[in-house]
């Protein structure tokens, strides 16, 4: 195992993370740096983190382990902050929800280093944020996608995958582009779709009516919509190319709902609902219920 | 209070009712009468309904309240068939999605009668059917919402506005064209929307690799796609106008959200994004949680 870990972003998902290594590993040392003092501070408090680095490059100076749960838009600097410091036996992974341009920024940045870097994302996560939201149960029973690249060692990549079965988590491996087109289906275009119909709603006649009297379908609905915004902005540029191929064939999909409602055309409506019932009703999600 | 209700769908609207008002008034008769003779002879079973009807007529003769929980698409022929059997002082009442439809079927099938029919909507539901799924709690804290009409006496309203405040519900009173108006921004749209988005995953390359990989936030926004196919086809065609309305302000929001990724207008979806969670992290459902 790994003995020292520096942990970028001491929150929901890297102190989830950290404390659920903590389970099968407690000698291990967490090394927390955050962007937000108070937030690091937290997680000092809570046992997440055994200390605070006074930068990034002291965060990373003992560490064999580095461990970036940040978000995307913050990788490229925050790998350049640390190429230099990196200690030679250091491997490196990230919790980034979109894996191209975090590959992208590592290749830039890391130079021949890029060899110990295998780009990860746990398929996990919670509407509440922070350290206090973290869960050493996060990720039990979850995926955990590793995107490896070519440049990576077989050992550096059992290394990782070892780190998440340590955590609880399920590991698969697939190419990253991959990655990027599977998510933005049924990830990334969700969180869309739910933003813009709350959006819609608030900027609407009768909001405050219209939300008074919304139940429990638009409760569910619209729960990912309550994510954060600069997280989700990020996501939505890093991950274009895929989402914006998702977001036409969603389009053309909901102009073809819409004609059929126009057109009284009941049978192509039930066809189409009944598809996705039945394919609904089957699906079982993974893992246990930590949404809540 | 009502002494012989008829109960029209006894199944979980109309099981729910019956269940829900037995609390404050268990000496009130239950007539069931269902299209689906296994789901009245359930209901019989689990103590729902008191006796099932052999016909319509029959369910009606000794009512003094006529209650439908039918898909609103057979409100029509279900009128014809009971009109000419009504007592005189009968009151009748619905639990439609929809009312613009179900008031125009009333007004063309109860002719005089009219005016002791008060249209409702109970804002509650589950993902499962049948008598089985019905809960005496189903209603509790939940928003019903009455159309009254111009031919109402104010007499059959509040008994009407009485009879949903003894199944533990608030009772909100609209214009008909508003709570069309209203409904399709807040659940007829999300249901569309969350149809459209598990139809394009199933038909999609990589689907078992996508639904095997989907998380909480899929989940959750797709819950309401295991809803009832033929429910929601007649939902869909009975508020049309309403619905395409909703449908295109989406459309449009959707492409304008499509031209921010496209543009990489960072700041416009942060905006848009942020909107939307802090109004979603301010709302609070009413009513306890029945849904799972």
């Amino acid at each position: 195992m790994f003995h020292t870990i520096a942990l970028f972003g001491t929150g929901l998902i890297g102190g989830s993370f950290a404390l659920a290594l903590r389970r099968r590993h407690p000698a291990t040392r967490m090394v927390g740096f955050d962007r937000d003092l108070d937030a690091a501070r937290r997680a000092l408090e809570l046992g997440v983190i055994d200390t605070i680095a006074a930068d990034a490059a002291e965060a990373v100076r003992d560490a064999d382990l580095v461990f970036l749960a940040v978000p995307v838009a913050q990788v490229p600097s925050l790998l350049g902050g640390i190429v230099d410091g990196l200690r030679d036996d250091a491997l490196i992974t990230d919790a980034g929800s979109t894996k191209g341009d975090v590959v992208a920024a590592a290749r830039a940045k890391l130079g021949p280093r890029i060899e110990r870097f295998v780009p990860g994302h746990p398929i996990a996560g919670r509407e509440v944020h922070g350290p206090d939201a973290a869960l050493a149960t996060l990720y039990d029973g979850r995926a955990v996608i590793l995107t490896p690249l070519a440049e990576n060692a077989p050992q550096a990549i059992a290394r990782v995958q070892a780190l998440w079965a340590d955590c609880g988590a399920r590991v698969t491996t697939m190419p990253v582009a991959q990655h990027d087109r599977v998510l933005a289906a049924v990830s990334h275009l969700p969180h869309m779709l739910s933003y813009a119909l709350v959006a819609q709603i608030v900027d609407s006649a009768d909001a405050a009516l219209k939300l008074g009297l919304a139940g429990a379908g638009f409760r569910d609905f619209t729960r990912i919509a309550a994510s954060s915004p600069e997280m989700w902005r990020d996501v939505a540029l890093a991950n274009r190319e895929a989402l914006l191929a998702e977001l036409d064939d969603y389009i053309a999909l909901v102009a073809g709902l819409r004609a059929s409602i126009a057109g009284s055309d009941g049978e192509a409506l039930e066809a189409l609902f009944d598809k996705a019932s039945r394919a609904r009703s089957a699906w079982k999600p993974a893992g246990p219920d930590v949404s809540a």
